[in-house]
């Protein structure tokens, strides 16, 4: 079994007798629209690796509030303070997405026990399609009751908002929902 | 806040215009002794990160079956081919070694829904304690049943374990509660 | 941070020396229809404090077996004998329910630890929102495998479902669903 | 209370005061397809019992990749070799369907604890509805990651299911996903 | 692979044609005191198997209040009326229990998700061991709060526990807690 | 059934045509030491009912960093300024507690999902025993990685837990561990 994963690139210029290597990591969702609880994940994680690479899932079945192109643009302005994140959209499986990118790493926030089993279960399902590994962050517990659906739906009847979201979001809520 | 972790070193010699650190990380355990659950979880560890720092934890207050300094050894003659891990002992709180190591991150093994909140709880108190982060990893759903407790008690009656630990192991299972 | 929660009405004559208010709190569900589990929870409240009022949620995008006023009306009957419980309907977000009512309380049923991860995290998001708190209360173990879904479901295949649900229930869920 | 449960049939022309009695069971599911994940519980349950009836659920309600008539086709090749398991399909309630076939028990497979509250409180309700006993099995950890719409997404997006199906599904599902 | 699992005898004297076999289970536990809830799940597993064989752990290490033999004789006692019930004692594996008797399942009851965990990984442990098979049945939630371990503190306190355990053992506990 | 449990007690001078009673919990615990998250609880029901009456469990098997009259003094320094609290030790079942107090109510704080199948098996055997019931409040997520268990593991080595626990207790930790 190889030492190196397949997704480690190693640095031009750097010599492989240090063995250094571009510690890259991808950190998928809708992010429809990207809550604090996100951004928390998103932030100590770029604190951890060279680079995050956040992966905006396409998914045509399902009806968005914001288009994928919002949600970039939103995910970009919010990260440009990390310095190392980058901002992708994916169709189709996850897994496929990492092996384009050469990313051997996908880092998830859990929030409670409900996750686990789901996210458990596809972690161990990607693992063995394709390699590809899974890290789990424990999310910040103040932000543990916070989901983008959930918070859609508050927004949608009035409810306040205001610190579960970055100030950018709360703008575009508050129009796109009431406007 | 910084965008660098406190432990993250730079490798000598690389310019800091690439900015690519060396990523270290701690698997924590008591290795009492290893099993082949743990041995899945550092050698996949091994593979996403520049060096590996098993810790052992001593715990006087606990009868073992082994001592720390053949837990050790087992440990480094069972990791050597990965190449990059390295074997410490350690005292006290798991976040004032990974503080003296200047290594900013913890991955664990997650088997099962009644490991979650135990160690989700440690990772948030450790987090707030030191900043130190913990990752944790699917185990291998072959191990998933396996811990280093229920494993000398079915040695103890005599079942057999081979295929639940390394070879090494098993002989000095067989040998410590037999001989 | 004031002592007393903003819901808590003192009761007209009732000198504010001893202190003693009305301790009112909100029952909430879709209670479509209402079942023996339900009951139990509401009766038991009943007890406890000095009036429940069953707010019945008005959810226009899920197709519902019984109009709201049928549930209200079916609700009202079958609460009577307990004295101090009082129906009402609501639109939108629990806790402005629980605002313009002047009532600081949810009590909700806890029937497993499925319910549990959602239930505390609307509970800690409606807490943030609004300052309204969630008290939980454990279903009687023999409700604990009861929901209305799955009690329509039964009864549509001709299943039994006496001794689940009040007489007069059964007798509208057979006509509704065989007549 | 009879000793003997309604589902117990003496197979004919065995004395009554052996007491030993045909021993069956109820193997329930959509199948849309069948898994390996199902056929280790399916054939696990074969050697335990003296007949497996497979019941495949009619769902008029929810849409499917495959017919009733090829789930059932695809189930009886490939639980041939069992040699005690027949394959049935059922509408409405599964208690109904056990008390036609006179089968007084349900086996199930649990993967996590996510099915465990689910399975557990219709295991109570049919049990108090007919009397039917519900016994669960845990998966092989190997497949507890797995289900048919988990691996019907995967096989959509061209992902690799060979070795979490059988070879026949998996020739299925390639012909009629991108066929 | 073999079609008739290790445990399946032949009743003397039935033809091999039918292919009816003795089934037989194994109830483990420590049973002191056996309380109501374990006697529902050995009730309702004698009337589904032809014999049931009440298993009592021999546990040196633990303190008990009943001895061995006194466990076993109320055992005997409290499941004489299902006539298929034989109660013996065991100390070590369970699953060389089970070889030595020749019975290749075990039954037990499930009360609540954190029984789940620890109960899987032991069932997955067993079969990799030795193909002994656990099949799990929900305990009757009137029970699903009960323990001997719960049972025996209340008890010592002067707590009512009539209703939760055979009269013969309430007798048993009253005489010996506070004799 | 009578409509009033039977520890509500009528405020003299209330006319019982208002039917207004005091409302009086329990909080039980070890609170060796009460830490931010007891005081949560503590302070959010104190502002739920009239009266709350903390119960210090006296456990003589139990070691203890801190006395029984300690933790009762620290308790009462720490809850004075909500003005409804007081202050009790007792010994046995807390429900023989609650009714010599006359109080019909617990109100404990969850945690997380381990918390939960304990404490509503807890809850249903206090009820079926004694009728008193258990009201369940969502712990702080601020604080639900917290427990007097870890905060002692912790301080003992040194670690930092300010922000944990009230000042006076960091106080009295630190000098009962270091001193």
């Amino acid at each position: 079994m190889a030492k190196r994963p397949f997704g480690t690139v190693a640095p031009p210029g750097t010599s492989r007798n240090w063995g250094y290597a571009l510690r890259r990591v991808v950190c998928p969702g809708s992010f429809d629209p990207v809550t604090n609880g996100h951004l928390d994940i998103i932030g100590r994680t770029s604190r951890l690796y060279d680079e995050v690479v956040v992966a905006v899932l396409i998914n045509v079945e399902k009806k968005s509030l914001f288009t994928v192109d919002e949600r970039i643009e939103t995910l970009e302005a919010v990260t440009r303070e990390y310095g190392n994140v980058r901002v992708e959209k994916f169709y189709g499986l996850l897994v496929d997405f990492c092996k384009q990118q050469g990313i051997p790493t996908i880092v998830k926030g859990l929030r409670a026990v409900s996750d686990f089993d789901y996210e458990l279960q596809m972690a161990q399902l990607n693992y063995r399609m394709s390699g590809v590994e899974t890290l789990f962050m424990s999310t910040n517990p103040e932000y543990s009751f916070l989901s983008s659906s959930r918070l859609k739906e508050i927004a949608r009847y009035g409810g306040d908002v205001s610190g579960l979201v970055p100030d950018l979001v709360h703008r575009m809520l508050v129009e796109r929902l009431r406007g």
